[in-house]
């Protein structure tokens, strides 16, 4: 068995070509849930969904987000419809009354769908329906992305990292706002002061994780900040994975980020933009693959290798480095 | 000024007409909404958006509900994530928790989105999440439709009965349900028992309805239990009907009901199914228009036409029946 850490696009990559090393009936995926969204209403995953996307075969590898040659006439029509009652498009944030009452999910992550700010698909848009009618009807989301990992017949075991609502809020010189904001609606443009991890003081993990990280896990080339940062921030999972061996692979090459916005994450939160702020950001990882013109010294065991992943090819070419370095420590 | 008192399709079809016989700056038409629904937590309100897409040229009117030409992917995406997750699909209503909590705009009508049983089109879709996100950032229904009438280019003045919800619930030999559930999930078969308007008792008209109902009313041949049932148990709407010129079209010819389930639903509220007991249901009609077939004597004014409406010709010819009519009892 061995558990994959998964958020934004680095570590699904690395899982796109997993299966040549790691049988797929022995693996784990725990999903990052700390940039999830309420918008219009539903509940909206997008890293555990990139997972149940690439997995169920339906995932767009253009964009690495979203279901492949959906359709988008509901949210076309959402744009259309506010552009013609005049009123402003999203984001929009809904007031501090709906930001906690009512449905218990809400942690500060919710959005009004009028003039939807970020561009969902109609197949995708039945997930995100699916997922929230599950919690209203009382199912726990550990359970309800279970529901839907069937539906998608996906061949490893995806868990939410929580339960809990857990909602990552960048602070920046335009004032603090949703990860989503920040990076979809804004670009990532706004100059960034801190992050915060809202709720994850109150958040727990939860026994299926707390088991799934009692086995070697594995970080792939996520963003050390957003992707894995809301994860490592929760009560019970830094202390497993002190415990358990734990090997990482560097998004960086050196100081140069592979993609998205984790160096300027990185400096925001007191980390230098590198392979080695990765280093000191993941303290309990074991050993590290590194990209072959990465000459960090790391002082931790090292596998090289060309961490570029374009294709399947390049991700079974990682996963192998992933699983030498897993063997060196075990 | 005219008021047109508008559910399900036989008053939309008389307003697909009215145009050539009452100028529609100076209509006004306020919708039943005893028959909305939360379904996968956005308000659906059939009624009032068969009033929208007719006069904003684009309903469906093979079916009267519904956008023309509108797809549906991410309702049929919902059906095959149910069947795939081995989840029975809808009717699943909420636990008595979220019957009651959370959006204060629910009474008993919230349905899981899970194998979603109405059907929902995706350009339908975004009309429920604008109304539903105009709701949460804390707009009224009667704004809400406002700033939606505004996107459809309306020319009349589309309001619900009410900002306060009501549920029609059909008491059957199988038990009470929702009206959408007797109507779309069991085709109307159940016996019926009776017919409760929940949350009518504490639920008021609006200001708009009030001032709208002190101009000539009209009620086209709408179920009168069902598309009118909700609006006239409200405080304040029988009143000012007692008060206020009404004239109504007969959903009957004399004991044969155009459509729909007006027929079962009559006997079962304790009236004769025809003209007959339209007339004792509306005691506040000071006249009728009725089918040039139909012999039945109310007593009160009557003007005869061929009330059947296939085309907007046929309406025409209904809504000048109705002008002579009212001018009969200003």
């Amino acid at each position: 068995m061995v558990t994959f850490l998964s958020g934004g696009t680095g570590t699904p990559k690395l899982l796109s070509g997993a299966d040549a090393v790691f049988d797929p009936q022995d693996v784990a995926v725990v999903g990052n849930t700390g940039d999830d969204v309420e918008l219009g209403g539903h509940l909206v995953c997008p890293d555990v969904d990139t997972v149940l996307y690439l997995r169920g075969d339906r995932l767009d590898r253009d964009t690495w987000w979203g279901i492949a040659e959906d359709s988008a006439t509901t949210h076309e029509e959402l744009l259309d419809l506010a552009d013609a009652a005049g009123i402003d498009a999203g984001p929009r944030y809904l007031d501090d009354e709906h930001q906690t009452a009512g449905r218990r999910i809400a942690r500060w992550r919710r959005f009004s769908g009028v003039g939807e700010f970020m561009h969902i698909g109609d197949a995708d848009r039945a997930v995100h329906i699916t997922r929230t009618s599950l919690l209203d009807e009382g199912h726990s989301l550990t359970a309800a992305t279970r529901m839907l990992a069937d539906a998608f017949n996906l061949t490893v075991d995806l868990l939410p990292m929580s339960d809990d609502p857990v909602a990552i809020i960048v602070h920046t010189e335009s004032g603090p706002m949703h990860f989503q904001e920040f990076w979809v609606a804004r670009s990532g443009e706004p100059a960034i002061e801190s992050v915060e991890f809202r709720g994850a003081a109150a958040a727990t993990t939860t026994d299926a994780v707390r088991e799934a990280l009692s086995e070697p896990v594995i970080i792939g080339p996520s963003n050390p900040i957003t992707s894995l940062g809301p994860m490592i921030a929760l009560e019970g999972i830094r202390e497993a994975l002190a415990e358990t061996p734990v090997v990482a692979v560097s998004p960086f090459v050196e100081d140069t980020v592979f993609s998205g916005p984790a160096d300027d994450l990185m400096r925001a939160e007191g980390y230098e933009a590198s392979t080695a702020g990765v280093a000191e950001a993941y303290p309990f990882a074991d050993a590290f693959v590194l990209d072959e013109d990465d000459g960090t010294d790391l002082g931790r065991p090292v596998v090289r290798t060309d961490t570029k992943m374009d294709d399947e090819a390049d991700a079974t070419r990682v996963a192998r480095a992933v699983n030498e370095a897993l063997e060196a420590i075990r």
